[in-house]
């Protein structure tokens, strides 16, 4: 399995429109460190899996058949924005696995076009084609799903965005080896008010508690980027277009 | 004044996902045939006002202190899309000027950051700065505002999404001569389901009745431009980045 980041920002990611401070100013000026809205493109056994859609360049990334699927954890903008744009498409029909969430984004599961919403429950396991998909819970201001994804031995866990996890979801977890877990921290330790998302200390806590083989922190806000800078603690933050191979 | 079109397109524009109909596969060949979301800067008495916000890239085009306000036709996806983008900033607050529509689109209105929204009625002029700024009624599938636009002895209106026009708007729009009038224009004539958006008899027809000094067409979609280039009908279908001088 070989999972790229194609985004590592939350909604209030670097550059920040109109903010100063030094993570803003670097990524301003090194757009290799500007990060995207959170999200990954997942490549196993022949398939290409898209993890979130906040991007708003993905009908130009993704022509037609490049894509088997995307996994969405929620219907919040800043992870599907790009559906709303590639749902204009006379291109195959792609499935879009999601959370139950009658109100969805705006008029987007009202008219799909050529996305074919497929609700899952968190525990209610699924293939596509070899690859096993476990959807399990995570705790956000939205219905929110994580994704365990198995092929062979190899497994791997997305959980974004949520802050702390369900026992039921530790449980899931926990039944095997995890060979990489994905996991959301928005803000530096300590933030004032960390709506939905982990911070630094919540985030190594669960890592410590899941004992993954490897980690990457993702949904990365510019308060942690300028926490991360100053403190020298870059270890385990993803990067936009960084790649894992795992197995 | 001086009008720039920032997008000229329509949800359909070319070059659309999956499409090989000769205007996308152009489109896709030579990106400057491709239009963006219909949409414009106009520059008027050192102001800088944005019509409409479907481009996904406004954070980027407009830093701080770069725009007076915005002039929001509605809230459908493709006009609205880069607010959802420009309110997460840190710089200063931007007037949003905008039709009585409760709907919105998803959570824009509710978590408007740094986007100061002003509901309009049509008939109700205002001024920005030396500017005066007449809303006029359109006839879309959602609330929708045209702008008519004037300074000194210069009036400009931008008519889109709309199809036909109501008494009311033509009786506001012929109260004094036009300079520039933009409309709506998404279907070749004949379109067999030309939902809220004028075809080509339908816009040639109004604009004979309007009889502006000059005018455009936009929301243009990919079987019109694949009309017009087997046509050869191309005289007043605006491109993007194509300025207009009036005065």
């Amino acid at each position: 399995m070989r999972l790229t980041f194609l985004g590592t920002g939350g909604v209030w990611a670097a550059p920040v429109h109109g903010c100063t401070c030094a993570a803003c100013e670097a990524a301003r000026a090194d757009p290799s460190r500007a990060r995207a809205p959170a999200s990954a493109l997942l490549e196993v056994a022949g398939l290409r899996l898209l993890i979130d859609a906040g991007r708003t360049d993905l009908v130009d990334r993704f022509p037609p058949r490049s894509l088997d699927g995307v996994l969405l954890t929620h219907f919040h903008g800043d992870h599907c924005l790009g559906l709303t744009l590639m749902r204009w498409s006379m291109a195959e029909p792609l499935p879009v696995w999601c959370p139950h969430d009658p109100r969805g984004y705006d008029d987007l599961t009202k008219h799909p076009g050529r996305l074919r919403f497929l609700t899952c429950a968190a525990g209610d396991a699924f293939c596509i084609g070899p690859v096993t998909v476990t959807p399990v819970a995570l705790i956000h201001s939205r219905p929110t799903l994580g994704w365990v994804i198995a092929h062979g031995a190899q497994r791997i866990a997305y959980l974004s965005d949520t802050r702390g996890l369900p026992d039921a979801t530790f449980a899931t977890l926990e039944t095997a080896p995890l060979d990489l877990v994905v996991l959301d921290c928005a803000y530096p330790p300590g933030a004032p008010d960390p709506r939905g998302h982990n911070d630094l200390d919540e985030a190594d806590a669960l890592l410590a508690q899941l004992a993954p083989r490897d980690a990457r922190l993702t949904h990365i806000n510019h308060d942690l980027d300028q926490y991360a800078a100053v403190s020298g603690i870059v270890c385990g933050i993803a990067q936009d277009h960084e790649t894992v191979d795992v197995g």
